[in-house]
């Protein structure tokens, strides 16, 4: 099996090399065919490595970095003024084909400008965008962009059903993964001009387009990806952590309100832990940067161990599966369509 | 107090009369000081009424409609071929100032098209609005637009601001309710153009405007009031409702997986209960059409009788504070600092 290569913002995120050592300890561990270069401070990164070295060897390369982008820093200073960030350097090792995929979980924003400047669109892409996975009452649906385009014609639409159906067929190793566009169903609408005209391209696509599908249908796992524009894909994302937050804590709290419900949740248990293994955000963390020259994945900011560790596995599978050649050949086949 | 008449739309959702009627007796029963007029097909609804004749007396008549909106009837049919529709006859009631209020169950689209005709909108609305409650760690939250209006122009953001402030200023006589603008975080984003121009507006209009808030912000309840476009609401409200469901039906089943877990769910109903209740819909139930020479209200369309109720409360409670009146005097403040 070919050997993938991952560069890891060791720096990136809410807690940095805690969270992300461990995170790759266990990664190679799981995955024998797969190695890492650790990215960031080597004198800040070397003593944390422990046994790792010896148990690893090969690898596990460290590769330094002198600065780190700050998670609330401006895009434009982390783009122009912080050109050895371990973000940045992560991105170049992936662009001279060092490493086969880059993963951080630092700032989002910096992450899209650093990767796009460093490793360019692919040929057809205008503008990369970020996809994730939403748990469903099936399993769990691509939907994207997540935040990387506010405003959006036809074209970006189209490209983003690509992208997102050649992302499932990767992962997923779906043959033909079903394409929803994301509308209303209010039938006074004339409904959105941009909607209705990417409805038509996509339908022109060759991809598997199901039609429209309305907010709901996201969860009913309707479709294998849902395609938005990020402006929409960003709220419906930050309002379902939002809702899912309030939900469970409300379930804790009338589970806590006295001794009898206490008691309840102690028999409750087995089933509390299942459906909270369910939704755990954790195993659905991992973003893809799609459209891009190369793999590169945003893991949550927050993350922990286990959470970046499923993202470091997304980057790896990506790796595995050629996904940046896999858009860009369907790309080809597909422009001459749409032109 | 003053007397308050609605006209209730009984043909109209999924159910007709089975549940309007009953929510109007109960209704009536507790607010002494409202009447209901009763649209629909009277040969319909009179063999229905019982006793009720005898015990709500004047203060419940019934006025013929011959004709009924389907649900799924094309808006631009029911506006021009059914004049004598349960939800038009409610709509004119209004209108000719023999009620003070109308709802219905039916067709959204319709709904709103025809209360357009009908009363027409408030001077300086552009657009009326759809306008509803969602529950939040704190209450609740006011969030328009919901799917009446998809392409936004500024202005419209301001209007909805204006008459979202207006709603919970008399429904939850709030002196001066807060005020937030739905955006992304995404801090690479230049930002849609339309809500940045809206900010500026929302800004300098003397409204208590709170800023931008965040997909998560809505379920926070960081503000009284979010403002957003019909297609960005809509899409929340749909993956908000798609989401909760999908929850709460996942805690259904872990509960119910084998005997230990039954037991457990037996030991925890108290809490699951509260829990149920705390989410119940029912309670969140009417939706307001803002910006129109009148008011009317929006049930769900599978609404039960405790919710239709809970509508009935609603236009109640708008009428009383007069909230047509109260749009338009703030519009009229607001005008000529918008101009």
């Amino acid at each position: 099996m070919m050997a993938i290569t991952i560069a890891v913002d060791c720096m990136g995120g809410d807690h940095g090399p805690v969270v992300t050592l461990p995170a790759v300890f266990d990664f190679l561990r799981c995955d024998k065919d797969c190695a890492t270069i650790l990215v960031g401070r080597e004198d800040e990164l070397r003593p944390l490595l422990g046994t790792a070295v010896a148990e690893f060897g090969e690898r596990l390369r460290v590769h330094n970095a002198s600065e780190v982008v700050e998670m609330d820093e401006p895009v434009a200073s982390a783009l122009r003024n912080k050109k050895d960030s371990s973000m940045r350097v992560a991105a170049n090792l992936v662009k001279e084909g060092t490493a086969d995929a880059a993963i951080s979980a630092g700032n989002t924003g910096a992450l899209m400008a650093i990767s796009r400047f460093v490793l360019k669109t692919l040929p057809g892409i205008d503008r990369p965008a970020i996809a994730s996975i939403l748990p469903t009452v099936k399993g769990y649906t691509y939907v994207l962009d997540l935040g990387a385009n506010v405003d959006c014609q036809p074209e970006h639409l189209l490209q983003f059903g690509i992208m997102g159906a050649m992302l499932a067929s990767a992962l997923d190793h779906k043959e033909r993964p079903s394409v929803g566009l994301l509308n209303i169903g209010e039938e006074e609408i004339k409904g959105n001009e941009v909607v209705k005209r990417a409805a038509e391209l996509l339908r022109d696509s060759g991809l598997n387009f199901y039609g429209n599908v309305e907010g709901n249908d996201i969860f009913k796992g309707t479709t294998d990806v849902v395609v938005c524009d990020g402006f929409v894909g960003n709220v419906v994302l930050k309002a379902s952590e939002g809702l899912a937050q309030m939900i469970t804590n409300s379930l804790k709290e009338e589970f806590s309100r006295n001794f009898l419900t206490k008691l309840g949740a102690l028999m409750a248990l087995p089933a509390l832990r299942a459906f909270k293994r369910r939704y755990d955000h954790r195993r659905y963390n991992g973003a893809s940067l799609l459209g891009l020259n190369g793999i590169v994945v945003k893991s949550h900011g927050s993350a922990d161990a286990l959470a970046f560790r499923t993202a470091l596995e997304r980057a790896a599978e990506a790796a595995r599966q050629r996904l940046p050649e896999k858009i860009a050949s369907r790309m080809a086949n597909t422009m001459p369509a749409a032109a």
